[in-house]
């Protein structure tokens, strides 16, 4: 299978984070990609594909704030990284808005995502990641793997947040669509509701998505990923959310997707995009699902013998310890299911 | 003119808010209505009128939420003040959430905001206070001053933020509504907007908002008190905001006041709600404004010259040094203008 890695997007490296009312070191580190980067034994760079396709999926707006708040953060006054501490709960609408401050809590949905000077490069350079990884897709293989980090799915057309900039799962999706595949599925089986890539397609008929994930009336993301969420509009039906408990196992989980999976096959997509987070394992620090390394592969093959051609882009996973075997895992057991 | 102010208000004491990416010493602080409260001669304890006017403007859930919070925030084995971290940007919706951070973050629009155990006594005691005014007016007074503290104008019908959990004006401006008073108006002359206030109101064409603040494309609450927001539906033509540039002095400020006036005399209303902020004063640690005390006698004449009963409550104003002077020369301003 096909892998792709830039080193620039180690260049994001928030210090800390917003978390349960006092800051903590920031769980999404570098060493992430690093790890991973080591258990499947290295990765392509991504050809660069430009500005366009990240603009498919995210406003104009969004990305100019992305690339211009470290500035003006700095220009402010204000040490270390860019954090919001306001949020327009409601009557949200674009505004001309000239503060920092502003600027971030209108384009974010927590205070656990800085922007960092860093920030928008590593982002870039995560999004050509995705591209490529769709791009081999489309021409032909029958799948690859975007080593992304950050991740993505928490990111909306216009808002940052869970550690996520730019949602690259829906670029992968739409670069899919652009090239003329009719329909296309995401299946999402990190632990967490990737609520940014539901938003970006909830009013879209043309790109299903379905997602696994803890419930979340108790795990973040919180205000997202509640099973009567069923896509909007146009999009009535192509959005499927399968909330599951703190401990779920192999057994739970396999089943779960196995419905995801019929889900997908009954919307028939011409290609799949994989949003595959490893904080599921039994030993991840900030998740509770109990999901064992031995499981990935197994889980890896269910979805590959559905023949579609995916791209799988990485969503979470925060033990870093374990982190290169679980990924690893996954992508032996898609080889093998194809 | 009558003074009302309850100890109980004191309670409620948090130790720091997160402002600007950062931890800070929380700005709105118990000595403020201390000071405010010597420099008046002090102020009747307000009757105890229950629950019922405050969920007259305030849903059942919020009012759940704030009791429940800090026992919940305990539970999880939290240290300190509770505190949200992620907010519900897009598709904010009534939802059963079981986590205390969840609940925060759905109840909230930033992370200045703790909720402390004592929080909801003082925000009890304050609307009881907010209310004594609006009933002596009422009862004939020609105006009444509630020593609100925390204020309140940044509180919606179901979230907190700004250092305010209860909308005392919105409150009092109900209460008149109830006993009979066809149309109400608000004035609002802190140095922030009142977006609690103005969406509480929003949609009704019998309350009037009013608000002269610091522009939001700079300022704090930022997605509210655009000069576009006019109200909606029945309340269209009810909201009218006017946002002034920092460095504002008096010309400007009582310019826009008559402004404001002549726009509520236009509405007509049986009585007015004065949202009295001392943060537009020239020395204010967190606001732009430039008004000096002796401006605040001739703005409270010009108010009261207009001849409506009048309850005032007391929103910001963080110059503790300068705070009880400004209020009572406001006061004195307004006893003269009757």
């Amino acid at each position: 299978m096909q892998r792709f890695f830039d080193p620039a997007q180690l260049a994001h490296a928030p210090r800390q984070e917003l978390h349960n009312g006092a800051f903590t070191a920031y769980a999404e580190t570098p060493a992430r990609a690093e790890t991973i980067l080591r258990a499947i034994g290295g990765a392509e760079i991504p050809e660069d594909r430009g500005e366009a396709p990240i603009l498919a999926v995210h406003t104009a707006a969004y990305v100019a704030a992305l690339k211009a708040i470290p500035a003006l953060w700095q220009e402010a006054g204000r040490p270390g990284e860019a954090l919001p501490y306001a949020f327009p709960v409601v009557g949200r609408r674009p505004l001309v808005l000239n503060r920092v401050d502003a600027l971030l809590g209108a384009h974010s949905f927590d205070a656990t995502t800085p922007i960092t000077a860093e920030t928008w490069g590593a982002a870039y350079a995560n999004a050509q990641t995705a591209l490529a990884a769709a791009q081999a897709v489309l021409g032909g293989e029958r799948a690859a793997f975007a080593l992304c980090r950050p991740p993505g799915h928490h990111a909306g057309a216009d808002y940052c947040g869970g550690y996520c900039h730019l949602n690259v799962a829906a670029m992968a999706a739409q670069a899919m669509r652009d090239a003329g595949v009719e329909r296309v599925a995401i299946l999402d089986i990190d632990y967490h509701h990737g609520n940014g890539t539901q938003d970006i397609f909830d009013a879209r008929g043309d790109v299903f998505y379905a997602s696994i994930h803890a419930d979340p009336v108790r795990d973040y993301p919180f205000y997202w990923g509640h099973a009567d969420e069923r896509g909007e509009g146009a999009g009535a039906g192509a959005t499927l959310n399968l909330p599951l408990p703190h401990g779920t196992r192999m057994a739970a989980f396999r089943a779960a997707q196995a419905c995801a999976l019929d889900a997908i096959a009954a919307f028939a997509p011409g290609m799949l995009v994989v949003s595959f987070g490893a904080d599921t394992w039994e030993g991840d620090p900030i998740s509770h699902f109990a999901l064992a390394t031995a499981d990935y592969p197994v889980l890896a093959e269910d979805i590959a013998a559905r023949g579609w051609p995916a791209a799988i882009v990485m969503e979470g996973g925060y033990a870093v310890e374990a982190l290169g075997d679980n990924v690893a895992a996954f992508l032996s057991g898609f080889d093998r299911g194809r």
